[in-house]
């Protein structure tokens, strides 16, 4: 098909797409003159991989570009699995500063508590993991901000989480090595994040809900 | 204290101060001289909350007002939860257009799954709800990429949200209508969020290992 067809299928505009062609996102087509390509179906496949990466997964272009080497260069699964889970972004990279004394400090207990959290939970993962760098950022602004902070409670977020990730493999994992099923690794690791916080935020929204309805029937 | 030493407290430069001051997010100083201005602790205690929806929440400056003008008319617990519920940016509010036709499928039949799970669930939410919205987005793309795509395992991830909003509301909803305690129920659902995603990527990682060493074990 032309650019304009795999343009229409994929509902990418034709300019997007010769973008991402010059940021090596998207293989080339087959050369039909100078200036035509014929794009095929993984074109379409590749493309709404990427637009689901850069849109619902909030991954940035060169993130993105991550993403997509480690699904072409897929070896094994569980090698695959890895190299996908460390090129998607740390949610908190961005490690706000502050006093540089009491930022010390903070960062000490904060590292100490992500580490003491971990081995609860018997995870075991290098110490520079980024989801290490990042457990910490968030409980060193956990510390300061949230005045009921107790690690315990968030031993039980981190086996509700141990819940999650054994559902996310299962459907991820579920591959035999072929670059197609890379991407489906992808997809599933790529979009559960959003997928569990819409389903965390309705549950929230009823339960606020059902408060509300209980305070009004008790007050009638 | 001057507004250096409210910058050097928190961390955020004095020019982001005035910036907030300018966009409405942090109340005015007590003027002392037609150029000074006398801050307090709530002011270091406003600051630091601005700073961990923009940067570890990942608000807008918009969506960062909203929240804290839920906070502000905090009139009463379950209300006050609502309003910041509804103030937090939904995921993946952008929705990705394709092929005009295929989509007006696409939608009905993610709709159509979104009420499908959400009944499933007993889960009483408006049907306008931004949450509603966002879910029937990351239905559609999930849909369209995902092979193993079954709603009855995602029934399993909106059990599990369900056992996190639990959480989020024990740690959140523990406060008696005063606006410092909105304050914590904004930092538990604002950043409970991030720390979930890294609890689970900290899992996904840890189980990923433990399959690889299973695998090299059973090779040699």
């Amino acid at each position: 098909m032309k650019i304009s067809e795999l343009s229409q299928r994929t509902g990418v505009p034709v300019a997007s797409i010769k973008y991402f062609r010059r940021q090596g996102l998207l293989p080339a087509g087959r050369a039909t003159a100078a200036t035509l390509a014929e794009y095929g179906e993984e074109h379409v496949q590749r493309l709404r991989l990427i637009k689901a990466l850069t849109t619902l997964g909030g991954l940035s272009i060169a993130a993105t570009r991550d993403v997509l080497a480690a699904v072409d260069q897929a070896d094994s699964t569980d090698g695959t699995l890895k190299a996908i889970s460390y090129a998607l972004p740390v949610p908190v990279a961005q490690a706000p500063a502050g006093d540089e004394e009491r930022e010390t400090e903070a960062e000490a207990a904060a590292e100490a508590d992500a580490a003491d959290l971990i081995a609860a939970m018997d995870w075991q993962v290098p110490d520079d993991s980024p989801h290490v760098h990042g457990l910490t950022t968030v409980l060193r602004e956990l510390r300061r901000l949230d005045a009921n902070y107790r690690l315990d409670r968030l031993a039980a977020y981190g086996e509700l989480a141990r819940s999650i990730a054994r559902l996310d493999l299962e459907r991820a994992a579920d591959f035999d090595d072929s670059p197609a099923l890379a991407e489906q690794a992808v997809i599933v690791l790529a979009l559960s994040g959003p997928v569990l916080e819409l389903l965390r935020r309705l549950a929230q929204e009823d339960q606020v809900r059902r408060r509300m309805e209980a305070r009004e029937s008790a007050d009638s």
